[in-house]
């Protein structure tokens, strides 16, 4: 049987679990869009392309894959930011791009929105840095197997892969034979590499004295999640997350004591890691932002680390691993033997009394609205089914606010659940970089409630240099304007915009009913002091104030 | 002498006419940004690096030459596109990116900002598909050359260079010497090629009989737009404009006739250009959106053809030519021998009346209005003294409202003229891409007028294709209530927002106080037909209706 190409695309997405298309339309990809709604995708277009990447990053980590559209040059560069990012953070991404007819490809021809060289091939190789497949759909012959072969190694890698569609190809006839069978990741075999890693496994975590357990944000890519929670359960094992694992596993058991920060936390906690017998790792991401300056990073000689498709036991690198590595373990372990540890103490949170008056302060914010931000939120644990989003190495400031209009959307798709809500915590610097997604938000119906943190600009910025430096500033904005002017409902903009400058409006708007239920995107500005600051980032900051910088 | 690299950059910058710089703070750029104000520069901070690389791309085509500053990865990635369409339409940006100090990228450390793979090199990989030079400012004894080389290139290319500053760099001490001497793009020798060309040019002006004179958009780059026009004064000769090269000359002479479209404009104009002897091209751009789509290209056979470093004659290719080269022919031009021309006639323009109570078209507003915006202006003749601003080729949807933020400051930094005025006219689609940096040109205290033309998404989309697709719909947003989210004074927005929806409201408003005279940024919502458009993309919306689109 013959099926056009634009819907074999759509039909391959929608089988690996996409259900919307965020992008942009231009002229080069609209005939390929005309097929997006037929295939029974929801197409969310954005208002630029950079955020329909960073939503696209956020539907990804959500619902394990996700596709974008955009146009030829203009479109696919605006985005290449934000397809760097879900690179390095493990994101797939399908990014499709909607390029010039073959015609003019061949002949070289000078249409708008190439250099004006005649060379087509200039973004693709710009593309290839940062995706781990490309494939340029010109030959029918091919296509099925192509696009087959691209969205196996999204998978595999959890990384973005790249797919150029010529303007003349969506309704090309290709063969739909391939379409019977699913796309699947590995067959049932176990490589001897991987029995004999396990083995090994096995026998440390039976000799353990003094064990815990590390669950990293790469347990997401590695589709591990529930293995990873599971032998969480079954050891009781004191566990720490990073900041890219948070929330990957439920954040409420007992023997979950939150984020390990080194140095920078806990003594005790340190003096528990520091005397390890042995760390088993889950899906480790070892960048300085996410091992609080490398000083996390595990001792090798006593560590167990399950990466993408390798076991490290020690010295030893046990290649040809499955993602079905851990199961396995879990499956072969005998309850019965796993040694019982006890972990160190948790300290007594005590909730201090606040002056209904007093400034909004970081130090207590988090442990009073109780949940997120990169920086700020990184030391609270979180309600069970909750998932925390923190960008961790690329950083890429604007990111939050499409990512969370992608992450709620994948959400209520996987849900199917109309009340499905997400609270975002943003800086003032960081709303300013992609604001205009708001209407987006409000467009998809979305109930997102964005804490606007007004500190007066780029504080990161300021505890690493700068402190009073002009270019860390922001230009002042009316915050609670913002739904107003992208287009909600009058009278839900009147009664969703709230102003937070003490404890006590704290207490008044998180009580407050379009809070605590409600619907829609509601504005909460909270404002703080400019050079307030916690976690890694507290020291810098008093380095920076006793310079007098 | 010695002197560090950052006040030698910012040196050099300024000589060479840059008086502000664009771009975001990141933590690899903040100690070079240190240097920025105490050089003398403006630093004129963007929302975000797309918008700054617009920014910048406005500015350096004002002031020929422009400074963007991003942080490694993240910013850069965000501007790329912008870079991209300086690259394609020739504005020269040096775009400098603060990178990880240099013991982290020898050590390949995985810090945030990099792919996480110790490949630091990914970035300026990509950037040299849009860059005519790039440096890595990494050897303090080759630094002064390696600046100079790189702006040298900006400066005869007019396109964008790459500058990478690692962030142990900027204080380090390099050479001051090279600073006395200004750097200089070519010497007075004249090729052999050049006197050759010009002998046969001057033999074909003195014996032409139905000459003309095509001032197409490259005259900006290769710096000739005053020897362009002084040609067209001296020989009084019929002569067009491309849209590309709208108001590069004044288009008040009188024997300037605007904007030449083929087949889509005066049938009398087109019988004149293909029975002519003499065809002069300056600065030529041949992209189908600049030729309306390949019908103007001028026949070779009887044209002369001035490009950025080579003349055509016919067949022949004179190269090795300077841009004083025009103003050469025009010195050894005998006045008394040049034929006189006469130019066929112009339409008559009768202004209709209109009924004040009917709906705005695009017909008749750029006649009413009299002004700009990408293919709604390119019919209508400008004041003199007036630069109008065409994205052509790139046509990146999103770059006009930055890039008049970039171009009215080059403006007011040329002029010292604080009454510096712009007007912007936008489609509400372009608008939603990269609205924020209306903040900006708040904060710079610009005069802005923005036409906000509201006609329910991406008209010229619709004209090409999906004429009725939700894809090239839009969210609905309150435009007049722009100015006072993005901070203006509130007193000043109450009175500076204006809609326009039929002929009598635009009566008015181009009337009124605050349009005619007034300050800051004003906002202008002017309400359209969906599928009103005009020029090529008549024929194209005709087509999509008569089939049903």
């Amino acid at each position: 049987m013959a099926i056009k190409i634009a819907d074999y695309l759509f039909t391959r997405l929608r089988q690996l679990g996409v259900d919307s298309v965020f992008g942009v339309p231009g002229d080069y990809n609209l005939r390929l869009l005309d097929y997006v709604e037929p295939a029974g995708l929801h197409w969310s277009g954005n208002c630029n392309e950079l955020n329909a990447a960073y939503a696209a990053d956020g539907y990804a980590r959500i619902k394990g894959l996700s596709a974008l559209v955009t146009t030829f040059g203009v479109g696919e560069l605006s985005a290449i930011n934000g397809i760097a990012g879900a690179f390095t953070e493990k994101a797939p991404i399908v990014h499709i791009v909607g390029t010039p007819p073959r015609p003019k490809q061949e002949g070289r021809v000078l249409v708008h929105h190439t250099l004006g060289d005649g060379d087509y091939r200039h973004f693709a190789n710009m593309a290839a840095h940062v995706t781990v497949a490309q494939a340029n759909l010109t030959d029918p012959r091919l296509i099925p197997d192509q696009i087959d072969w691209v969205l196996k190694q999204a998978m595999v890698h959890s990384r973005p892969v790249y797919l150029e569609v010529p303007d003349d190809m969506p309704d090309v006839f290709v063969e739909a034979k391939n379409l019977e069978t699913a796309i699947k990741l590995e067959s049932a075999h176990q490589s001897e590499s991987e029995k004999a890693a396990l083995q090994q496994v096995l026998k440390k975590i039976y000799n353990a004295k003094q064990p815990l357990i590390i669950v990293d944000g790469d347990t997401r890519a590695m589709g591990i999640t529930a293995e990873a929670e599971a032998l969480v359960r079954m050891t009781g094992w004191p566990t720490w997350t990073t900041a890219f694992g948070r929330a990957l596993i439920n954040e409420q058991l007992p023997n979950v004591y939150g984020m390990y920060t080194g140095p920078f936390g806990d003594a005790v906690w340190k003096q528990y890691h520091d005397k390890a017998d042995l760390i088993i790792i889950l899906g480790p991401h070892y960048s300085d932002t996410n091992t609080s300056i490398f000083t996390t990073l595990p001792n090798p000689a006593v560590s167990v680390t399950f990466s993408i498709n390798t076991i490290q036991i020690g010295d030893i690198t046990y290649r040809d691993i499955s993602n079905k590595s851990l199961q396995r373990l879990i499956d072969s372990l005998d309850g019965s033997h796993i040694p019982g540890a006890v972990g160190p103490p948790r300290p007594v949170i005590t909730e201090k009394a606040l002056d209904p008056s007093g400034c909004i302060t970081q130090k207590h914010f988090w442990q009073k609205a109780n949940r997120t931000s990169s920086y700020g939120s990184q030391t609270f644990s979180l309600p069970k089914n909750t998932r925390l989003f923190n960008a961790i190495t690329w950083l890429s400031i604007g990111y939050m606010l499409p990512a969370t209009l992608g992450a709620t959307l994948a959400q209520r798709d996987r849900t199917k659940d109309d009340k499905t809500r997400a609270f975002l915590f943003i800086g003032d610097g960081s709303l300013q970089m992609s604001v205009q997604e708001i209407s987006t938000m409000i467009r998809e119906k979305l109930n997102i409630i964005i804490f606007v943190i007004n500190n007066g600009g780029y504080t990161i910025e300021r505890a690493i240099h700068g402190r009073n430096q002009k270019y860390n500033d922001v230009a002042l904005w009316r915050h609670t304007q913002a739904t107003s002017f992208f287009g909600a409902d009058e009278n839900h903009a009147k009664h969703n915009n709230f102003v937070i400058r003490n404890w006590g409006d704290l207490e008044e708007v998180v009580k407050s009913e379009n809070v605590q239920g409600g619907s829609g995107v509601r504005v909460v500005e909270v404002f703080m002091e400019r050079d307030d600051v916690r976690g890694a980032l507290l020291p810098l900051m008093q380095a920076r104030i006793a310079n007098g910088d």
